[in-house]
């Protein structure tokens, strides 16, 4: 589960430590060198060596007193450049596309989203014009001195492990589509990944003022339902890359069929549409689970008990998941976020029910939190992603 | 979830070389000096120092042509010594107690066991007589030139993560029990953990000739359910140190009322007392998983179908686990495992059921294999977590 192996030799362990001063300036800037050589236990001169080399290679700036060069008064700030390597992020959804940069300090620099209706339509169509786009966004950057680190793509489907295939995405109709050589190729090293994986990471590395605990269970729902385990910080994979799918766990064994061929999974009571239907509300483009926050709000008897139904049998399964996992937090995500006042209490309840004893008698049930990226955090985690490669590996010399 | 932090310095490197090297000798000696520098991308100059350091502190020994001091003859092969370090394991069952003591090859080199009914039995009772069986146990171990480096205790109960403190052990009656103390001190390092997570290590570490996947779930049964997660060769702890509670996973949401306040458990279901009493036997010392063993296999059709109905509640709880973790493996041990032939199948058919089509429809599901290490697991994991603080972190200048 750890982010980089153990390095074994002198030029891995020089590589590790530029990687632990710019991931620490990153995370906590602005730091003086004195601050980075506290935070990190090495020596203030072996620190001076590698922020010369990070600030030539562009990838810190210094800000105050000092000059890059120098060698640092006691006043000197460092800060992450806001001009070089920059992250891509792309999210293909069931109704739109959207594409943001970020640079080095977590900022949005470019942003472009469109409604797009991708259900059923040909991959390369939509992958044509998510490529326009990224031409567009990036094009944005350049002009302010960004230049594409790499490129991370959302998708609502199963992403084989290590692989830029998705295996499959039954609401965009998408079977076995490899994304290699179908995107331009000119934004840096391509990765694709599981909508929900990606939400789970942006919430992660949010930079909240009270930052999410390091192990969590992310769960949301634009059509089906998508949930995440972050263990430690690092994302659960599992061996084929498809560990998550909560919307599968099976609630009520012999209750509903479930277009996976199982009985009773929590999709057929908490998804998207199963909501949406049982709030008397046929779903389809424009008609999402946010439309079903107007109705809760203006406290529609049908939509209230819609939500409340599909929270109790959220909160059986993730009872299931929080027994199994011990997670310092449920964060509900995406469109679900945005039901919270309605959807939480249901969830808490069951997981009062059903894991406190198990856990031993602790006092207090698993916390449950609404995220405060809601339907962004897909697109942000994506873009954070592309960028941390170059966090993890810095191009310095 | 990395075993070892990355180092950052010098000594650090070095240490963590030593360690690489004493691992890979244990894991796939005998081995050259060429074999190590090979699999491990070192210069063999560099493992010859390595491997003299571990000679000279007794962690290895060579064999074959060469001898310790001499540069190491192409013939010499290195092995993990039979002497100096070993790890001390022990086990508090419900109705037993037993230690055993493993050299750095993995040899139980003494074992020593004992019925003893401990469920409310007073713990400094249980724990002085477990005190008296490990100084038997390392009295016979120091005569073979054998010295404890460290004591793991498994326990039916939950752990504080990173203490010893037996949170509640409801089979024994234990409720925040600290071993630290109580235990005689002079095994080494003391940890106390699950019985279930000492199992899966166990698997983890059995060397069987085709070694069980670095992510799997376990699962075992003795009273209640104990399972545990290994994701990527590293037990899964969660927050608190309580994951692993499949047990507690509703299968049947508004089922049995369980003994932790839910209802519907997979315990109520496939635990070990309600597997009896399904079975028309009635639990108690004596009585316990292993005697239905013996009714199936006189084809007893009411034991056949109290079994049967456990593997169909196990496969509806697995079914929950596999969709969100995506294990390599499932792994059945304890006890359950001697019940592997009319157990699994239903297990079988549940998870082919529920989770293939969820895994976007992977031709094969999850394997489901019986442990061959059956009831030993836990003391056997034990006995090597002990061990192996001395192999991350070999003691040798």
């Amino acid at each position: 589960m750890a982010a980089q192996p153990a390095p074994a030799s002198q030029a891995a362990l020089r590589q590790h430590n530029l990687s632990r001063v710019l991931h620490a300036v990153v995370e906590a800037g602005p730091l003086s060198r004195a601050d980075v050589a506290t935070r990190l236990g090495l020596t203030r001169a072996a620190v001076s060596t590698l922020v010369e080399a990070l600030l030539r290679a562009g990838l810190l700036v210094e800000h105050g007193l000092g000059r890059s060069g120098s060698v640092g008064r006691p006043g000197t700030q460092l800060l992450p450049s806001d001009r070089g390597p920059c992250g891509v992020g792309a999210e293909i959804g069931v109704d739109h596309l959207a594409v943001c940069v970020m640079d080095l300090r977590g900022q949005v620099r470019a942003r472009i989203s469109h409604e797009s209706r991708n259900q059923g339509v040909a991959p390369e169509t939509v992958l044509a014009r998510l490529g326009g786009m990224l031409r567009r966004a990036t094009g944005q950057a350049a002009a302010v001195g960004l230049r594409p680190a790499g490129l991370t793509v959302a998708v609502p489907g199963l992403v084989v492990r290590d692989t830029a295939t998705v295996l499959r995405a039954p609401n965009l109709g998408w079977r076995d589509v490899d994304l290699v050589g179908v995107l331009p190729e000119e934004f840096g090293p391509l990765t694709v990944e599981n909508e929900a994986n990606l939400g789970a990471l942006g919430e992660l590395w949010s930079g909240r003022p009270s930052p999410a605990p390091s192990s969590f269970v992310h769960v949301s729902a634009e059509i089906g339902i998508g949930a995440a385990v972050v263990v430690d910080g690092e994302l659960l994979r599992g061996a084929h890359g498809f560990a998550g799918e909560l919307g599968h766990m099976p609630v009520r064994p012999e209750g509903r069929p479930c277009s996976c061929g199982g009985r009773g999974c929590l999709e057929t009571y908490a998804g998207a549409e199963a909501v949406l239907r049982a709030a008397g509300l046929e779903p389809g483009p424009g008609v999402r689970l946010g439309a079903l926050t107007a109705h809760c709000e203006a406290g529609e008897p049908v939509a209230l008990r819609a939500v409340r139904q599909a929270g109790t049998a959220l909160g059986i399964a993730l009872s299931g998941a929080v027994n199994l996992l011990d997670p310092g937090e449920v964060v509900v995500g995406g469109a679900l976020a945005r039901l919270g006042p309605w959807l939480l209490p249901p969830v808490r309840r069951e997981l009062a029910r059903r894991t406190t004893a198990a856990a031993g008698g602790r006092a207090t049930p698993v916390p449950v939190t609404a995220s405060p990226l809601g339907p962004d955090g897909p697109l942000l985690g994506a873009a954070r992603h592309a960028i941390r490669a170059t966090l993890d590996a810095p191009n310095a010399s």
